[in-house]
């Protein structure tokens, strides 16, 4: 099969780790590319967890040369609202060059450009004595909650290998790509507000009960200043000051205040603190509220007080922030300014650490770096630059994948991380799609990739 | 039939006439309530709405006796949550005295109250001399949007009767019955704030752009103050203070702090301004949050920024607000304070003025009443007295019939409203149900009423 055709078939399993209604797409997802994984010659395990099960699979090559992991997940986010894409979210669709469905960026396009790249190189050189470890779990849009026992059982076998290779995070373009420096951490809190036992008519109670939903406005209301900061104590304790060299990557990204804006389609930024809309996404925390609710949600009116009301929110963290300090933090301040007549239950989320690496050659306080993972980063850099004729810019990215600070925090390992999706990609929304001229530059670099790792 | 098979039957038809997902339950219901006035001998008029038809009946007596309309609506509120019920909403249930059903007590159990009356003396009376005039809409619940264009064509006719009788309202309990003497107005207003153009991914976007969650959080939580009143310019202008007299009447209610906390599940009540919390449900204007939401709803966690975020606003009115103006003051608030990097859309829904009426030998300055309605109060509260052991109490209601200061105003109707429902009916929520005691004596008293008009 070509890469697209691999791709549409595993993009065809409704792989939502979130909700349980879908474990059958997520056993299908898992089987397909177990399946892949085999016929690439991977002797394949599949580690059961409390939940979705891990693949873990090991080509052996050369004792003596690099070993690579590659990482990646084979879940998804829920596709509601459905009725917003254009064609359904688990039958792809080839329109205009790009891909589109649940999963077709993040991450199920990446794990078929490296997988496509393998296959070819091993075609060619069967022999190659890459040593490679594949690690794809299946909760990483849940916030990875199995991985702390893999890495328990696992982490002494992985920190064998020298560093990472993922492709989860983006670009600003087919033409340009990143290599992703820093990703932002996570801490997940819902919190819900009872008042009366049960929903009250508003006329005949309106006035006497306080209403849940005015308690959960109040309560989030208060968590940002109006200059955009988040009104937290403590929130931006510890935080570094952004390096130089960091802006100036930064000035090399091809998108303008304008551009961003028509992309995401507002006709004016959120005021964003000392930062610049650009750089807040990239550089610094965030407290979102990812979904509210309560009392009637349907057509028309209904003369409710509910009874309860409740709020998602999490929060992305950057190097510094330490996640269970801020998680607990967050549930503090909620907990001080909820008003006393309803009462909070608060559920407490995942929470991941922010991951930051300096690349080789970028820093004026370069860290000691291995030579492996120095040699991989030039590696990368030039197989980008042969193949999208342009060097890639070295960026701080503001998505999270919650693992990497686990891998270098549980097995020592740092990752080269190679954007592949870009911003029109819709990633978490209605009509995600991947750009497949895109994908085959990827598949030829990583293709150069390969080679030339294992033969420095 | 008996009086609960009666209504067992017509609870039957799910009437909501918010959702046109029920529009059989709504002709099943109107052609149920149809075929039993026209047992009784009157002429049923189906006039034709927008909407839902209104049924008209006349039943002619001596012109030279007493003309009573009596007003029910035959739409009941939406069901949901279904999941709470304890049986299923639309599939009448009677247990422990009392007949579990949405729209049991609002407003078809008092429906069936007085047909069933009716029956009984028209069985016992064929040639009873009263004149009387059936209006039963289906759209009370939706805030009455055809009984304008109905008034239009059909006040004349109604302005020929003496005034009205309406079973649509509250009493403390089967032991106590209520005369209520005012309603509250009503306005309703829906806004919804939109972002970006689509859901974003809160990490790669978070920071950017102006969450339509933070947003409607803000717009709302700036809507009351400190004290409970409602944080809108201008809201309590031209609302008269109350008189000694209501206060003395509110004084005989059979409810304490303790037992309406209890019987509400809250640990505390709202502040409620200069009111104490039972005066501010009857005699005090609200605004209430009836529905918010944006985002992601459903189980676990999506890291979204949602594109849009809606909340769904009622305020209850008093005499001497006019909702119009209140409608445009509450839009105008929420216009100035939403914040620019949003858009904002407002639904207008509907509006209804509040409504008052003196009864005789109550005010210390006494409006002229009519000889037939100042007559009719004292025949009601004689019967109420008879069959309940105990005097009425003359109190103002919380809820709206948005109709009855409607009735007032185009045809000159006052109305004598007889509270057949009690707090733990659960109107508007799950459970909702209608207590048979306190039916059968509510038949027995409008029997005695039926008489008793007619004589006088």
């Amino acid at each position: 099969m070509d890469a697209v055709t691999t791709l549409i078939e595993y993009l065809k399993f409704p792989s939502v780790s979130t909700d349980s209604n879908y474990s059958e797409g997520m056993q299908g997802a898992r089987n397909y590319i177990s399946g892949q994984l085999e016929v690439l010659g991977f002797s394949v395990e599949n580690i059961k967890t409390n939940l979705h099960p891990i693949l873990l699979a090991q080509r052996h090559g050369d004792p003596e040369w690099p070993h690579v992991v590659l990482y990646g997940h084979y879940d998804v986010q829920p596709a509601d609202p459905f009725e917003r894409w254009s064609s359904a979210p688990f039958d792809p669709e080839v329109r205009d060059g790009r891909i589109y469905a649940r999963g077709a960026a993040d991450n199920k396009g990446p794990t078929i450009v490296h997988m496509t790249a393998l296959q070819r190189v091993l075609k060619k050189h069967p022999n190659l004595p890459l040593n490679i470890t594949y690690v794809i779990e299946g909760e990483e849009e849940i916030g990875s909650p199995s991985m702390p026992k893999f890495f328990d059982d696992y982490a002494e076998r992985l920190s064998q290998a020298d560093y990472m290779l993922v492709s989860d995070t983006g670009s600003p373009s087919n033409k340009q790509i990143v290599i992703t420096t820093a990703l932002r951490g996570l801490i997940d809190v819902e919190i819900k507000v009872t008042g009366a036992k049960v929903d009250l008519h508003s006329g005949i109670h309106g006035g006497a009960v306080y209403n849940p939903l005015q308690a959960i406005s109040e309560i989030c209301a208060s968590l940002h200043n109006t200059d955009g900061t988040v009104n937290i104590p403590g929130f931006y304790d510890g935080i570094a000051p952004l390096e130089d060299w960091e802006r100036s990557q930064l000035d090399r990204y091809p998108e303008s205040l304008e551009s961003y804006k028509e992309l995401l389609g507002v006709s004016s930024f959120a005021p964003c603190g000392n930062l610049t809309p650009l750089e807040a996404v990239r550089f610094g925390p965030t407290l979102e509220f990812n979904g509210m609710g309560g009392g009637y949600q349907g057509e028309g009116s209904k003369t409710v007080i509910p009874s309860e009301a409740f709020a998602k929110i999490t929060c992305r963290l950057v190097d510094g922030q330490d996640p269970t300090t801020i998680q607990e933090m967050v549930i503090a301040t909620i907990k001080e300014r909820c008003p006393k007549q309803v009462e909070l239950t608060v559920r407490r989320g995942a929470v991941a650490p922010a991951y930051l690496v300096i690349p080789p050659d970028r820093s004026n306080t370069p860290k000691k770096q291995p030579l492996a993972l120095a040699n991989a980063f030039r590696c990368v850099a030039t197989a980008i630059t042969n193949n999208f004729e342009k060097e890639p810019i070295y960026l701080r990215e503001g998505g999270s994948i919650p693992v990497i600070a686990d891998f270098k925090q549980r097995a020592g390992l740092d990752a080269i991380m190679v954007g592949l999706f870009t911003p029109i990609d819709n990633l978490h929304a209605p009509d995600e799609s991947f750009d497949l001229e895109l994908m085959n530059k990827a598949i030829a670099t990583f293709e150069e990739v390969f080679i030339s790792i294992s033969n420095s």
